[in-house]
Order: structure tokens, then sequence, then C-alpha cells
């Protein structure tokens, strides 16, 4: 490998691309609350999936799918020389979320090409920029969803049966987007594509705030445990104006006492437990519910408090949606690009509560790390998620400085 | 007015028209689920609204529109002989819905209408069926809606501002349900149609258990006290992994703790309080909301009941959306049905905690009446909603008595 360019701060020109590429998606999917609605296979995420090729096209890089629905941008012939170097995240978006939660992290490879180009530099293996679908699973209730079918984690079948809230499967909503499934042997698990990543690199807005508003640009060490539940509160439907109250099996009810105890029981074991998403039925103001669904979101810094919170809840039969164990970045890699981002004094590693790709990647064997650009307020999933231009430019810096590093870049 | 005809049981050939009416309308806007979504201005609405006008033109009765979007179909002149008797309800449906509230009153007026003629009877006066539009409320939030409007009790500029949960305005469903509104001016409240009303009757399936099971028709004594309020929960949208449980402003546990202080504030009070409808934002599993909003039904066979649960949940600043104070209907026209309906041994008369049209009308000074059909499980407003067709035939034959009565029908 050759000498490592320590971070330069970027020159104009990829400046100016950087904020043309987040405006350029800023009106794609916005919401009159100027959160966003960026969901798998919607007409939407297609935009968005449009864009990518004509980023990818603007730079000479060749766009490739894979069968799991996620794109890649390659520089250089992966099946010739690779594997390769891949830096990428997501574009799709929670409901009501943010600008920089997946897009910051694709434009940032995207500008990190460009800056290696106006160095002079080449790679010398080949280098991908990645774009993965349906990260946030806000669709079909699975996070992670396009990694997950790559690297096997999630089979096709259990994919392709999940529904969203209007019951479209997923296969229909990948039929409707034009994706031939051939009878679901079209999609899945694709180990071609995974045989090209040697190295994975995910840049993402920081989530919380971990890195204490130190640095700009810190390095990841690590995701907690953490998963998804859903729980089915069973109810009897019934007129609100008419049905005594002790004749009453009223669900409503019993997801007061869930939110609760499910906050009561986090708290008590240091971990993090969320209600965030509720549907109603029927939903009528003059109707006691037939049926409530919650779902919980658990987290925490090791398995035993997400288990514990687990157990103070069995009562409400909690269904588990998804789980993902900790991951451990890969220290010496980490490490490495610690020293290249702060130019040889090392930034914060810190681990995150957040799942990223970068975690189902990591879990499949691929040497992978995460880069965080600073967000004031720690506010994520939300509008006002917001990293400063400055931020922004110094994470393409130091994405710019360790695809450098791991590509053996040379003029 | 004439020698009363007593209940008789109705003949074979209206018996086979009520069947196949609610036969007609049994898969008009259903659910998978088995219940009815028969919202205000819908397509599924309009069908009802054909069939209505179907039903009346097979009668040789005319249908005429009012302004605020309810139908009648009168058998005689009522603006040369009236004003006349009127029966009728409504077709529209809370979500999830059952098959009986409402649409049973409508058919049993058409069907008491066969009944009378199948006796060779004609009307002193004329005599209308009535299909009142957006009674549940269920798409803009107002119960009663079109019998609001048409007595004036809801302004229509106020009813055609009101949003569903689309963010469609009721004015925007109108037109493009094909109404013209003539920029306001050509909807809302009605006194010519109202100067055609003499007296109301209205056939509605029993809500609860308030005739105890022992007379399969009761009548209506009158209606409790009711309201819909709304509670705005103000939260801070933020990432379920990642923000500490102490920096969370999450309205789901506001929401949780409305929800327990409003069941023991009504058990306290001897009132009903429901919270059946709930909307979070955005509603995502990982996404700390940023709001709920949730809204109460309370209503007690008396307005310090009410009075006193409200007082109780006042720091969660309920929003009034409608309130109906205590409806009494005309005691003597209560005590003629009575008499009428059991045939001389009075039925039971009983008040309900559900609001009705007839409510409404009672409250602009139409003398009203309800009849009652016996519900066995006392379960309304869910497809578990039931009354047995030997029921549904003594209450055509009970509203037949009574309309021949009012009318002062005669051979």
């Amino acid at each position: 490998m050759t000498a490592t360019p320590s971070p330069l701060g970027v020159g104009p020109a990829v400046a100016r691309t950087v904020e043309r590429a987040m405006a350029d998606l800023a009106d794609v999917g916005r919401l009159p609350s100027g959160g966003y609605a960026r969901f798998a296979w919607t007409a939407v995420d297609l935009t968005l999936r449009e864009w990518f090729a004509g980023e990818a096209q603007a730079r000479g890089m060749d766009v490739v799918g894979d069968r799991a629905g996620n794109l890649w941008a390659w520089w250089g012939d992966p099946d010739r020389d690779g594997p390769g170097v891949v830096a990428g995240s997501h574009l799709d978006s929670v409901p009501g979320g943010g600008a920089f939660d997946g897009p910051l992290g694709v434009v940032s490879a995207f500008c990190a090409v460009d800056a290696l180009r106006e160095r002079g530099l080449t790679p010398g293996v080949p280098l991908a920029v990645a774009c993965f679908g349906d990260e946030e699973g806000a669709r079909f209730g699975v996070a992670c969803a396009g990694s997950r079918m790559l690297t096997g984690a999630l089979a096709a079948d259990r994919a392709l049966a999940l529904r969203d809230a209007d019951g479209t499967t997923m296969a229909e909503a990948l039929t409707r987007a034009g994706r031939r499934l051939d009878g679901g042997t079209g999609f899945g698990a694709d180990a071609e594509a995974m045989a090209r990543v040697g190295t994975y690199v995910e840049l993402h807005i920081e989530q919380g705030r971990m890195l204490d508003g130190t640095v700009p640009v810190g390095v990841g060490a690590g995701i907690w445990p953490h998963g998804r539940w859903r729980v089915e509160l069973e109810g009897h439907a019934n007129h609100a104006g008419t049905t005594p109250l002790d004749q009453r099996r009223d669900p409503m009810l019993d997801l007061a006492e869930l939110v609760v105890a499910a906050r009561a029981s986090a708290s008590a074991h240091g971990a993090l437990a969320t209600v965030g998403r509720v549907l109603v039925e029927p939903n009528g103001v003059n109707a006691v519910p037939s049926h409530v669904t919650a779902w919980l979101d658990a987290r925490a810094d090791d398995e035993g408090p997400v288990r514990a919170v687990l157990a103070d809840l069995a009562r409400f039969a909690p269904q588990q949606e998804s789980w993902t164990p900790t991951t451990v970045f890969d220290p010496a890699l980490a490490a490495r690009c610690a020293g290249l981002v702060g130019a040889g004094t090392p930034v914060p590693v810190v681990a995150t509560g957040a799942g990223h790709d970068a975690g189902i990647l990591s879990a499949a064997g691929v040497p992978t790390a995460m880069l965080v650009v600073r967000n004031p307020t720690g506010v994520s999933h939300s509008p006002e998620e917001h990293a400063e231009t400055a931020d922004c430019l110094a994470g393409v810096d130091a994405l710019t400085a360790v695809l450098a590093d791991l590509t053996g870049a040379r003029p």
C-alpha cells in the first residue's frame, strides 16, 4: 500500500457537488411537514434509484443491480480485478425522516470518487458506491431488508411475502416496480455480488450525540444489539355510547399498560424501549377498538438488558420481527480509519444504537467500517436531523482518505 | 285520526322484501374483515344513494335531495298537503361497522310503505322515507353531519372546511362527488326541507341491551348527553435507537396516561369514556413519535358526570369537536308509540347512549320518536352487530302501525 493521503480538505468543485447532490434529492418524497416518505419500491424510490444511476453514469461508473434490489456503481471491474472496496449507504427513509440519514453516505461516496480524481489518484483495486434498498424497513417492517436479502440473512421467500400497511406484498410491490421475479428464483441472496465486496465503508450522519460534539467526524466501533417485536392486543368491538365499562374488552387499556411497562422496564435495566408504531382497528371515535397492534423497539449496549426488558413484557406475548445481535466492526480497520480521519490524531471510536447495512455486511464476514458525521442536536428520524455543510465536507474528506488508503490509490 | 291498526305481522311479500333489501346492501362497502366502510361522499356512499333512489322509484315515490346532502322519498306532495310524517335513518357506517346500524331503519321504512299498501291503506298526509348523510361522522369527525347541517346546528362554512384523514375537505369531497356548491351558497341549512317534516320516526337496531331481551321492539325515551373531544399530544421526533430515555419527549406515554385517566374518571363518575381513535406521527417502528392525536368520546345519563370527566382530564386540554345535550323525545308521542308497538300492552320506553339524527331533529323542534329493534348480544359498531330476522319483521310491523296512526292512514 502506498503512502496514505491525510485529509486535505475538499476543493471547491467537490464542495459544490456535495451541495448540488443534496439539493437534487431535497424535493424527492418530501412531505408537507418537511420530512420524507421514501419507501421501498414506491415511485419515489424508483426516482431515487434513477438519480443514483445518473450520478454513476456521469462519472463513467458501471451500474449493476444485484438479485436483492441493491445498486452498485463500479469504478473498475471487480470480476477481473476484485474484490474491491465499497462505500455507500441507502436513499430510503423512515416516515417523516430527515434529509441526511442515508443520502449523506451515498452522496459522500460519489463525491469521494470525485475528490480522488481531482487529486489525480487511481484506486489500486476496483471501488464502488453502493445504494442498499429498504434500509429503514418502513414499508415492510424489516430493517436492512436489502442487505439482509443480499447476504442471505433474510430468506427471499419470507421477504417476498412481507406485507405493507395496505396489504401489498413485497413480491407484488417488486412486480409493480418492474422487477422480474421469475417465480421467486430471480430474487434473493447474491453470492456473486457479495464476492465483489472486499471491504465496506459506510458514512452516516450521527444519530444521538456519541461524538460529544468534539470532532466533525468519528469512527464506528459497532452496533448495539437491537430488535423489533409486534404485540397483538385483542379487544371486542363495540359502541362507545352504549357498552357499560365493565362489559368492555378495550385493547387501548392494554396498549397504555404496554407503553408504561416498556418505559419502566427499559429505565430499570439501562436499555432503550420505544413503542413508536400503533395501528388501531377500526379506529373510530365512537367505537371501542376490536384490536390494537403495537410495535416495540428495544436496544441496549449489551444483549442482557434487552433480554431483561423482553422478559418483563412477556405477558404481552411480543412476537419477534427482527433481531440483530451485537455487531463489533473489525477493530484493526476501525483503528486504521480513526488514524486516517484524524490525520494522525485518532478520533473517537464509538458504538451506536442505530442499525445499519454495515452491521449486516459485518455479520456476513465482510471487513466493515463506519464513519460518523457530527449532528449538533443529535436528532434523527425527523426533519430536524441536521449536519453543518462544513462537517459534511469534512466527512467527504475523511471518506476520501479512507478509500485512498484501502484501495491503495496512487497517481 | 282513524281507528289505529295494531301490529298484524307482516305478510310474506313484505318479509321477502326486507330480506332482499338487506341482501342488496350486504356487499356494498364490505371489508375483508366482514365489517363495513361506508363513509360520506365516497364511491361507496354514492352507490348507497343510488340504491335509495332506486327503491324510491320502484315504489313511485319522489326522490328529493336537500341542501345538506340528505335524501327524501315522498309518497304524496308535502309542499301541497304537508307537513308530512317521515321515517328513516342513515346508510353510512363507522369503520368496521355492522350491517344493521342505519340500513335497518331505511329498509324498514320502505317496507312499512309496502305493508301499508298491502293492507290497502293510504296516508292522510304525505309520508316520506329519509336517508340522512354522514350520520356516523366517520370521515370528517362530526356525527349526524347531514341532519346538523339541515337544521342549521352545524354551519355550512364550518362543515365544508372539515378535513378527513387524507386532508381532503368536505367541500372537495362534495365537488368530487358531483355536488355543485356554488361557492358555498348551494349547501347548508334547508328551511324548506325542514318545513315538510311534521313528525320524524327513526327505527334503529338496539345498541346495548336496554330492552333487556324481553320484547323484540321498544321505544326510545331520549338520548344521553354526549360529545367528542380531540386531544393533541406533542412530542419530539427522534431515533428510537440512539435517544436516551431522559432526553425524550415521547407523546405515547401521554397517550397511555390519558387512556388510563379517562377510564378511571368515567368509572368514578358513572359515565362512559372511550379513546377509540388514535393517530400517531410518523408512526415508525424505530421513531419516537413527534405527535399523537387521540379522540375522547364521553357520555352519561346526565350532563353532570360528563362534565366531571372532562374536568378530571383538563390537563390534557381536550378540544371539543361536538356536543349534544340531553335529548328527551316528545313524551306523549313516545307513549303513543309504545301503545301501538305493544298493541295495547305498552313496551319499554328507554333512553340510549348512542346519538342519532332523531336527536338532532328533536332538538330542532320536530316531534320525534324512535323504535328500537332487539340486538341479542348488544354489540354494535362491529360485524357482530345482529338482529334476528323475526325481530326485524316485528320492527317493520311496529313501524307500519306507527306510520298508519301518525298519517291517519285509511282504506
